[in-house]
């Protein structure tokens, strides 16, 4: 029995850290010879997972079919479902994902809280009456990492406004921003861990530290966990999902989006948790037994972003004195260059208590830089 | 900066598992092409890590070079270190190492307690009367797992006795076997692991299972990680050690054997600690400060051996099973072939209290079994 894993970006990496523990091959597909997952596993296969035969032909000899990216073949992995594989997520849900608006739809058909929104199919559709400013304009195919996303706060922003298929939804009076990773077997059994808090860097609009558990009261938290079941009931198939939600000033939970994959909000369960969000995709791919989501410590992640003017070779500045700093966990993806804004790491702190895990990101913030000497 | 670590086996798996977390590439040298480092790092070399000039070779444009198995040039690795790199372990404590005779003898020069002993330079040299029976045979150099020790009981055992140099030492009245492993830096620095526990298997000379931290008491332990601190800095030099020690009957701690390098009796601290041996070995390559030792669950490990009347492609029964435990971790090591007695794989569980930890401990004995359908 063998997996196959479309996708060899640090989620795939991930997942093979993970994998290698178990007696079975995994195979990766990614257009990028120099993919982290690369030079990771034997079965590394260069080509496109958007294009259906290379797909086709890539997972025709595997047991189960993974992603560790939105954006491939939906058509290869119907495909490959109607002959008998088994595919996680379930092509008919990552096909309402890849659209997000048969995503809204989807949460305003099952009667779950999300921002209202309308669909437009050009400029001409938008309109200040149905949705007024501020609103949120989100093209509906192909955007990744809050690309495709246009916040139109006046009416001085309208130019931003693209010309293209997207949901035009109110913008969202956020108070906080939450995070639930849930894993679902066959049987509709799901394994849920607890709710993580993201705080954004405003400028690159990217995740600038992942909290788990959130210190949001019980009642939200019992809220986020019930929601994001509910929504993956509505799915009605196996596989791991990180639901990502808004809690509103007025205290509301709105679901944001959902990834039907490992997520960056769920990276610390590696060292937080009993077993880690790779761990449950192995066992879904595997069709075995859900792992348990037990926290141990209190967990905060900073992701490591590429400094603005530097392109090239990547060096990690700093990571000696990260390396002082007890329970402190880097996590290098091992990406050939760095490139303003992306992301090329993350490290993971763990703590006693929350000025302790404070100290710690404040320190690791200072300290590191990823640059190119080129 | 590149690593170059001579030796392709399970140790050097985990170890790559934790390496790739690193903005650092790790070269692996091992003869057999199918090694489970094979497929694991672009940089795989298949060579005789025994041979010093294909040591040279490989090593030539690393910074640092370390080794997961003891039997390697250590010729190579002094001219190594004559040409500035970073060597962990140190080669005048491998030389040591390697031959039983001069660790023994270190013991003694430094007045280290051990089990008392004798050189011998073949059989003649044997003296039943300056160590009567019971006694152990160990051959100085090339054992491993158990191998080149010969157990003489009784004088119907003298036929058992090989004719090649060797320790000859009193049997010890073992009442337990526990292991402590020690990091030190460059300063003499050192992190000490909890003391683990080992259950031998009687008829395979293996490890039954290893437990940490061990339930013997404060005062032993105490003196069991002092003599193992007291042991590495008269090596006086920076490395990872796995100090294997004997409590005796009379509640005496005898130091049996030392490996300098990552071992089996550690391979919990992967689950149960902030940071595992491995990173600590990592750390140590790339001249970085010492990793946490904090534990943070009561944990043992068995270890999955291939099973008797089993040889070929390896199977492991009862994954399913195992699974299904929380806590519950699984390292199969990707040996191509199974065969009897061989480490094929090892299984940490975590627990709240000792009755969990056995309970799980005996499910999993039942449940997998390594074996061969060819």
């Amino acid at each position: 029995m063998k997996l196959a894993i479309l996708g060899g970006g640090q989620l795939g990496k991930m997942f093979l850290q993970e994998a290698t523990d178990y007696p079975m091959p995994v195979a990766v597909l990614d257009p990028d010879p120099r993919a982290p997952c690369a030079a990771m596993t034997g079965l590394f296969k260069q080509g496109d997972f958007n294009d259906k035969q290379t797909v086709l032909n890539f997972a025709q000899d595997a047991a189960a079919v993974g992603i560790e990216i939105e954006h491939v073949s939906v058509e290869a992995l119907e495909e490959l479902e109607a002959a008998g594989k088994r595919v996680i997520p379930a092509p008919r849900v990552l096909r309402i994902i890849q659209d997000k608006g048969l995503q809204k739809q989807f949460y305003a058909d099952h009667k779950l809280p999300t921002a209202p929104f309308y669909l437009a199919d050009s400029l001409a559709d938008v309109d200040l009456e149905r949705i007024p400013l501020p609103f949120v304009q989100k093209t509906r195919t192909g955007g990744y990492d809050g690309k495709g996303v246009q916040v139109i706060v006046t009416e001085e922003d309208l130019p931003k406004l693209r010309d293209v298929p997207s949901v035009i939804e109110t913008l969202c009076p956020i108070a906080h921003e939450i995070a639930v990773i849930v894993a679902a077997d066959d049987d509709g059994k799901t394994a849920v861990y607890p709710v993580v808090e993201m705080v954004f860097d405003k400028v690159l609009n990217l995740v600038d530290y992942v909290q788990m558990p959130t210190f949001l009261n019980a009642n939200i938290r019992k809220r986020a966990q019930a929601l994001a079941v509910e929504l993956v009931q509505a799915f009605g198939a196996a596989g791991l999902y990180a639901v990502e939600m808004f809690v509103t000033q007025s205290g509301e939970i709105w679901i944001n989006e959902t990834a039907p994959r490992v997520h960056n909000s769920g990276h610390l369960t590696i060292e937080a948790c009993a077993n880690s969000q790779f761990e449950q995709m192995w066992r879904l791919l595997a069709g075995m037994p859900l792992a348990s989501v037990q926290q141990y410590r209190l967990a905060a992640m900073v992701n490591l972003i590429g400094a603005y003017g530097h392109s090239g070779p990547a060096v990690l500045e700093g990571l000696d004195e990260v390396l002082a700093l007890d329970e402190t966990f880097i996590h290098w993806y091992g990406k050939a260059e760095t490139r303003p804004g992306r992301k090329m790491g993350h490290i993971t702190v763990l703590a006693d208590h929350e000025p302790a895990l404070k100290a710690k990101i404040d320190k690791i913030r200072k300290a590191v830089r990823v640059v190119s000497y080129h």
